[in-house]
């Protein structure tokens, strides 16, 4: 049995956290639930304008790494820090929470990426990203005997944004089909698919074993306007695909099966920062667990639920109490 | 009239927060409900057991400085932090809750201040602060002209730590005192107290116009076991002291007044952090509007039922809009 359930690749990032207004997404031309990549001068600038933040480790393949060791799971986590304080803050909380990181932390360059955050009154999030060293992820820090070692390798498409971290990401995935075991993807943003699209269509046919995506990044993926077109798209190209459309819940594609499945909330929506990365940890460490692709939906959804009725995008409460009525007792 | 409502000196920390168990707190030997100082090796020691962390700006008196301002007064803040990260953090953000804030930061020694708050199954939370360059404020540090342009000049028993601290406060409660305006002083904490007691005494009766302390604070000072031994001391000694007794409400006590009044917590109580500094806040802010002693207790005790009802040390509610009904409508 390998020694972890999941293994994430990812962008390594400290979220700061502020609330602000529709005007002031407005006034900074932000558009409402995307990523944008911002350079160090334009997040200083957008940092001033914030208003008082919180800072709490996030990152969207580590928040996965996190979910699935808070649901008892087995998790490791690659990704680039600096020797810099934010670089301390990731790391501790990342192993704090349970999940094996031991990529060294840079020495030079650029410092730890941070994620200035804005939370709008309707609890959506609006995310602008200074990538710094995250950035920089090298096959050299790809340990191949880690990653053959992990029932599933699961990649964030954010990491496509940087030329050698592609690369990086491809070894990844290779080793891990070898290994005979499954290769796990997000779309991660729909500014993101339009950015990678060929090559993330032909990733989708040749590497990938489990696909996320919410209903702007599967559309975009195939430039069409109905959820229905871009799933019936997938269907013909994926093994699974878990498409998470918020209130709406979720779907599951695979094979000749289709499922469908409600979103779960656990309390009012606070900020929905971390749904999608909560979902794929619940689908993911419910799978490795021998559910069926339905089940790991509903755990998928359950996870979501618990982190958007809180700020920060990593569970707070107990998921593992919450889901264990659907998974099978541990052994 | 002054440019400030209320100019508070203190240290100049970012908290780091986690929740923990009494065990956790039996097994480090950590005193619940107090602040301990830490070097920085028992820091990363404490640091490295604690589980994941909200990173987020504290220092006693800097939440009373941003709680002012969130009540719509006007705030200065004099402190020390390093041209680090986390005293960018600190920086950002108590410039972004209104508050004045220009000393510049440290370009040498050691790092900005961080308190490792652990917050126990019942809401107390206990601190272990490696004071890094906070407590390094020298009399170069209180611009006179500042000082006496502020009503009230707010200063935290937890300066007293530091030697050279201790000077530069004396120069601005004089300077103060020279301008006719206020000394207020919290007593910080029961430990401090303990280090400080002979100075602390002289001080009330010396020094300081309005004073704050909680029930341990106050019954330290005076060596007795009573909570009324204490009342009537500080009665003979003070011309106004706001004594604060968690959910027992408050006492106010000036000159042959003593008044008593409730707390009102705004909500399940879920970490006590910054109760203290918020009732400061409410308590001032009410008084530079022109309220009197009692009014003043009833505002302090709800801006600390709002601090009590979330997690870190400084207001999130609109806590304008909860005092209003209490205050003199606006200028």
């Amino acid at each position: 049995m390998p020694t972890y359930d999941v293994l994430a690749i990812g962008n390594a990032i400290v979220d700061v956290i502020s609330h602000a207004s529709d005007q002031f997404l407005i006034r900074h031309d932000l558009a409402k639930d995307s990523m944008q990549l911002v350079d160090a001068e334009r997040a200083d600038f957008l940092y001033d304008a914030m208003g008082p933040t919180i800072e709490t480790s996030g990152g969207s393949a580590a928040n996965t790494a996190v979910g699935v060791a808070a649901l008892g799971g087995r998790a490791a986590f690659i990704g680039k820090v600096r020797d810099d304080q934010l670089g301390g803050v990731f790391a501790h909380d990342i192993r704090a929470a349970g999940v094996d990181f031991d990529v060294a932390p840079g020495t030079h360059g650029p410092p730890t990426a941070r994620s200035l955050i804005l939370v709008t009154p309707d609890a959506h999030r609006t995310m602008n990203t200074s990538l710094g060293i995250a950035g920089s992820i090298t096959s050299n820090d790809i340990d191949p005997v880690r990653v053959a070692d992990a029932n599933v390798t699961y990649c964030e498409g954010y990491l496509w944004d940087m030329e050698p971290t592609k690369a990086a990401i491809r070894k990844a995935m290779k080793i891990t089909r070898d290994a005979g075991n499954k290769v796990a993807l997000t779309l991660s943003d729909g500014f993101c698919v339009e950015r990678h699209r060929d090559e993330f269509r032909e990733l989708v046919v040749e590497s990938v074993d489990i696909l996320f995506a919410n209903e702007a990044e599967i559309c975009s993926l195939y430039e069409v306007d109905q959820f229905d077109d871009a799933l019936q798209n997938v269907r013909a190209e994926c093994e699974l695909a878990f498409l998470t459309r918020s209130a709406a819940g979720a779907v599951v594609v695979h094979g000749d099966e289709v499922h469908v499945v409600s979103a779960q909330p656990q309390g009012p929506v606070v900020d929905t920062t971390g749904a999608g990365d909560q979902f794929a940890a619940g689908a993911l460490y419910a799978l490795t667990r021998g559910c069926d692709v339905t089940t790991a939906a509903r755990v998928g959804s359950l996870c979501a639920g618990e982190v958007i009725a809180h700020l920060g995008p990593r569970p707070q409460g107990n998921i593992k109490k919450l889901t264990a009525p659907l998974l099978p007792a541990a052994d």
